[in-house]
């Protein structure tokens, strides 16, 4: 039984510094701080964040929408990167924001066309990731780059998991303390070593890259105020605070 | 009257240098080459590079599409970057992939919310790009990102050309020597200023970061051992070679 071992970056007096989150504590060379002391940054730092949509069957099913016969894939770009406990800016383009609480593998070496077989070997763990959508801008631009990619849209944290089995993991998102979503990762409809061998057969997979695996049922809006978490077991809790813009 | 400035990123003995193409040298500190001898990179390093689709109205017609009221947005990865001369390897995932020669606005200043009158301040200067395009997977998928994204996918260079007006230049594209694509950027439907705006009203925008403005009519497909070469007036020629899969 391998050891569960959580990795995050923090800011710590203005520094950023990699560590490990043990109990209540951020743990790194030459010092600890409390987490509630800390500032989080993200865990990783993304060359790219590929998210994976309609791969809950209950969540196509409740926008209506087929589920798809092969992963659907999309890009959040890098300037959406926001973190734990980050606030994240109601676009003004948009009537309709919703969280899409879900489990991120973040990936340890570069790799291209891994069969799933191999996906543990290039698998550095597992995140949270809340793949905010402005479901109106979703629907009308055809594309999502601007609905899943404005400034802030991918919170990504707090930690990163490695020596977890990602297969069954309970996933619960709360808004202002409210559970609107509660699933298990048991209900993915491409699972994780089949996402890993799909992605990485169309792109050159780097250190740090994110696949956010998709979101279960119960997908909603937010507003200005409202707080949102998302709880994945074995990994911690991603929370975020919406904020009218500027 | 400015003076036209070429920059450019190549690899000299094995480092990568930074220069100026002039005339048929390539100029860079402490030393010059013959643009023969050297190995081009991208001329800059994008953090995200942002399509935009259907920006000719002949070539939407060409495919049957309808004029977007708004810029339609795509992001290729970082992954897909790829420079001039380098060769690009036919996915084994599609059985059509389209040349889209096409004007790059390289991104000079980290920006946000710039309106189009001020869109020259943030502007570095201009590239081409060859937004290569796996159709049968941009119909099969709907999302875009595997279709513009595979590996190599993202030819950029040969330079960014500072100093010139992109409200006019020619562009064409040959296959093998024969002009398949001649056009001008008059004919943008969203014109770069308003591109900079619509763009940078969603995305903070980095440095280097690159707006592939959309190609006009004239796409077709390539084949394994096929020469494409994208020319603009005053910036220069992008040559690349279709190679099979490995």
């Amino acid at each position: 039984m391998s050891t569960i071992r959580r990795s995050a970056r923090c800011l710590i007096d203005g520094t950023a510094r990699e560590g490990t989150i043990e109990d209540d504590a951020f743990i790194y060379t030459g010092g600890r701080a409390s987490l509630a002391s800390v500032t989080f940054l993200p865990p990783c730092i993304p060359s790219k964040i590929i998210g994976i949509g309609r791969n809950y069957a209950d969540h196509a099913a409740e926008l209506a929408n087929p589920l798809p016969a092969e992963p659907l894939l999309f890009f959040k770009p890098s300037s959406a990167l926001n973190h734990h406990n980050g606030a994240v800016t109601y676009p003004v383009h948009s009537q309709r924001v919703d969280y899409e609480g879900e489990l991120g593998v973040v990936i340890g070496v570069r790799c291209k066309a891994v069969p799933r077989s191999r996906a543990h070997e290039v698998i550095m763990g597992y995140t949270i990731c809340n793949d905010f959508t402005a479901r109106d801008l979703q629907r009308t631009d055809g594309q999502w780059a601007r609905a899943k990619g404005f400034d802030g849209f991918a919170p990504i944290g707090p930690c990163i998991a490695s020596g977890i089995e990602p297969s069954d993991l309970r996933l619960r998102t709360r808004l202002n303390g409210v559970v609107k979503q509660d699933a298990t990762t048991a209900s993915l409809v491409f699972d994780v070593p089949a996402l890993v061998e799909y992605v990485s057969a169309a792109f050159t997979l780097e250190p740090g890259d994110v696949i956010s695996t998709g979101t279960p049922a119960g997908v909603g809006p937010v507003q200005p105020g409202d707080v949102v978490e998302v709880e994945i077991e074995s990994i911690g809790v991603l929370r975020n605070t919406i904020v009218a813009p500027g």
